[in-house]
């Protein structure tokens, strides 16, 4: 993402319609912060555009703090007009392929059990992401935190999470 | 924390033998974050005194981000020859009083599976802390992150938190 295009990965989250004024005013923060106090900065945006060189959807990721090996994929957005053309999972394959060329060891996507992000959970889950964690009440009462994970690589950690329970 | 117990504070922190060069670079940072750029800050840091008015243990808390009513544990130390005397005990607390005045609704606490932490973890289990979470390998390969939660007041928030089959 470039400073350029601060407006257009702006309109593209408010024309989601999913988001709620705190966590506009937490997304164009985290967008200023990105594109004016690099100094400051942990995570990274990056754009996907159409044919037409239109960005058409964004995605913030990051290394989580104080891990080895660990990302996550902090907000990601598609316009509602260009839903369901494959712009989501190519920027969700274009991070994987990021984390797999660092050695990276897994991704971590945590979103809401709320049924507006039902088709974003369905998603997820349509990309070989598990849910690994649940808190009831996170967010709100009656609004659950659910983190996906997805693991790559390590053996080791590939036959733990299996003997869990948990399928991969 | 007052400026003035900058010393105390991160003598507290290394003397405790717990933390990474990494983990005391985030400490350091948070630290001078706090005292010096507030506008930043989404977290508080206190300090506990022993009765000679020396500083023995701090914490770090906060809200969640993009939460109504839940806070996180982040960061807890207490000298190691002041250690057993219920400084840590009295810090939490007075966070969880801290909660309840706010109506707040959930304390979390992350923390590792790692040995050398043990005795953090029977601590907060002995102060009702529950395992809600654990992401395998979070922290690096065969250090996993559990996460512990106290729920407070939200009568509907317990039953669900029962109904999941935890208790409380």
């Amino acid at each position: 993402m470039m400073p350029e295009d601060r407006e257009a990965v702006l309109a593209v989250v408010e024309a989601t319609d999913m988001f709620t004024p705190a966590e506009l005013f937490f997304a164009r923060e985290q967008v200023d912060i990105y594109l004016h106090q690099p100094q400051q900065q942990d995570y990274f945006l990056v754009v996907v555009e159409n044919e037409s060189s239109k960005i058409v959807g964004f995605m913030s990721y990051g290394p989580t703090p104080l891990t080895e090996g660990t990302y996550d994929l902090y907000w990601m957005a598609v316009s509602r007009e260009e839903q369901g053309r494959g712009y989501g999972k190519e920027l969700v394959r274009w991070l994987e392929k990021k984390v797999k060329d660092a050695a990276g060891r897994m991704i971590l996507i945590e979103t809401s059990s709320q049924p507006k992000y039902e088709s974003t959970r369905r998603f997820y889950l349509g990309l070989d992401y598990q849910e690994v964690s649940r808190i009831p009440d996170f967010y709100k009462p009656g609004d659950d935190r659910i983190t996906y994970v997805k693991y790559f690589g390590s053996k080791e950690s590939t036959e733990k999470w299996k003997k869990s329970g948990n399928s991969y």
